[in-house]
């Protein structure tokens, strides 16, 4: 395990703009989600949009087994070009684990194919997480559910694909569910997305988040499967 | 859609014993869903516990398309005999409609495999169904979500595979969620798990809860595919 | 079933550039594919890539229930905008169905997310489809399975999403197999991908493969369920 | 992953009776897929039909992870009251490995609820694998297929439920197809379906099959997910 290479991508403008977020996450919230998985025993670096080619160089992309998408109000600034060299990757076995309001990042849709709609309402109230599929490995180490005292509520219908596994679902005080913990298969990489972590909460503190972001990077770490290539096999493996 | 023959199936006991029941459904809870399903325009017919054969007779049974099961505090009733006959039938192609506490029916658990393990708790307090798969022709005609004031609330992990589709999860105001309304196909043949219906609660007169068995029941019904057979074949199709 | 409004849209360059094609689709394929599904009862327009907008104006869209989508050799003309209108419409509503070459279509990829890739080859060899699901309704009225005798061969891995439902594979003279009729859920929308009709062979006369795509059209036509919509819900429904 | 204990469960009577698959498989066919699990670095135990309650005690299963279940001639030999004792383990979270001619087996119709019907054919053809999952940790270290030379043929349609994943399917010189390598989660435990493995041919040597299970194994091992239990929770998570 100690040898997954995961990179935590954070836009890192709410850091930047709102005191609220820079006194829950003085590191950034890439920071916090870093420490979590560095104390899981993963070998972890972290990248922003500022940074030339946002980070995610063919270099820096080369080096990483999963990557962790947090974004929210700057989706539109995120390159196309680096939008396509990440899901070229991704297609091609790069883990890729999508939080929160990257619902509607532009590498998610893409991959997705669907809207990423969703319902939201920013008041702060609880979620609950339960677990709907124990035997997956993403609900490892877990009890049947965990809460969230304070978070953004997101709401059903969520314009996604049906997951390959559904892994939580999430009950908010407020009136709502949503399929907060989706597992997809998209070629030859692994794709979760994960509900949680709106920027003005310290959701990325929480250890049974922590546990489950732990556990996703096990899960969507690259596998040596064969390539899904396009090829023209003019001879047939059997004489017709 | 009129062709399509309805039975529905209620071990009837609750009516026979608690007043209360008899009160919310003078014609048993059987008479409330075929009345739904009348007005729907389909033919219906009903049949109870206590009948001879509880009234799924192979003769019956020829003359269903499909099947909807309520039952609670008899399941160990229902002859083993009468569950094979049943689930022969849903494989070779009969609807099977599986309500509330029919989770732990014998037919239920037969062709799910699982548990059918869940939390519940019986306080009145209310569900709300989300629609989670927009597209499925059981969510026609439906608003993004439903509400019934009073239920028992069943919750997560619920003990059965993961549903073919997964149409509605409903919230619970206790703190709970759970996965309402699912979809499988078995064989030739397609169930329909929903949860809604305790016996002390008016549900299946509730016009959303109608909708919902109608567009199930014509989801269900069956369709003229292939026969699965086991079969030696001794002659390769192709020559080797 | 009469009253679904199909619309059969063909890139429609073999038949202007190749006598082989013209001689088996005199009426071009789309014309070979509207008349199937004439005989079936349904509404059927056709357009192709030459006409203004590529015959899918928003006027034409708002007339289709469900689109059928061939093409192969000019998937890099297909405007843009267009390939954008019929996304937006399908995760609305509107049925898409996908034909054989179109797995490297630009709405394909673009709904699917993923490469489209796999293996060909042109050599009209055998295919023969198996069904897998005997319960779904695109199987209906067919035997376990149907031949086609001539062919151009597609093989495994396909990159695209674990269908929703698998209804059939294919099995190739020559080696290979492939998952040749699969559906997807997409928003409020229904996908069908169905792998023959290679443009060299008469596979659109074929008996089974009209009532295949009959059936598809049925399955993929827009049911009335919620909309999928972002919306900020200010107000909790439930006091918290 | 040295950790995970397989017991390997083979009825053996196929060795008893025949010389031919005496002479292919000397040490049993549990021996053999033993040697290879064990080669793989899992703690192996193996158990057959004749030793008191088949090898199958609870102080067995008490220390076994992942079951591997091969059975052919003598599926109604084997006590109800092991196969109930398995199906309790297996729904709580040990690993199911149900091979070939174990689709008739008490236990795979039990945790399936589906016929298990097939068609066959033993003219010993040549089998070919396809990965057609690339993604998944089963299909791990494979090319895009491999061969077995000779094996008995299993054709679609196949009476199981749609699995969770499907990782494999196969081609048959014949002319058939079979979904070949199936995966179900079944409340807290994982189930694997490999079709390989005809008593008569060598298919428990072959390195790309040890690879399979191999992985397979490490798949199913048991997680420490929530228990799906029955439990009234009288009290509400929630002031209603």
């Amino acid at each position: 395990m100690s040898s997954i290479r995961v990179m935590v991508w954070n836009e890192g403008q709410h850091e930047k703009k709102h005191e609220a977020v820079q006194k829950v996450y003085p590191q950034g919230i890439h920071g916090a989600i870093a420490e979590g998985l560095q104390e899981a025993g993963y070998a972890v670096q972290t990248a922003t949009l500022d940074q030339p080619e946002h980070g995610l160089s063919e270099a820096a992309l080369e080096q990483t087994d999963v990557l962790i998408w947090w974004a929210h109000i700057a989706h539109d600034q995120v390159d196309d070009a680096i939008v396509e060299r990440v899901h070229k990757r991704v297609l091609g076995g790069m883990g890729l684990i999508v939080l929160h309001s990257g619902h509607f990042s532009k590498i998610f849709k893409r991959i997705m194919g669907t809207s990423g709609n969703l319902k939201w309402r920013e008041i702060g109230e609880k979620e609950r997480l339960w677990v709907v599929n124990a035997a997956h490995p993403i609900a490892d180490g877990l009890d049947d559910h965990f809460e969230l005292q304070h978070e953004e509520m997101y709401g059903e219908p969520f314009g996604i694909p049906e997951p390959d596994s559904l892994v939580f679902v999430s009950w908010f005080a407020g009136g709502e569910v949503f399929r907060s913990g989706c597992c997809w298969y998209r070629d030859q990489g692994k794709v979760f997305y994960f509900r949680p972590g709106h920027e003005t909460y310290p959701t990325y503190y929480d250890p049974n988040v922590r546990k489950v972001l732990a556990n996703a990077v096990r899960w969507a770490a690259p596998t040596n499967g064969p390539k899904i290539t396009v090829a023209n096999r003019r001879e047939p493996l059997e004489t017709l």
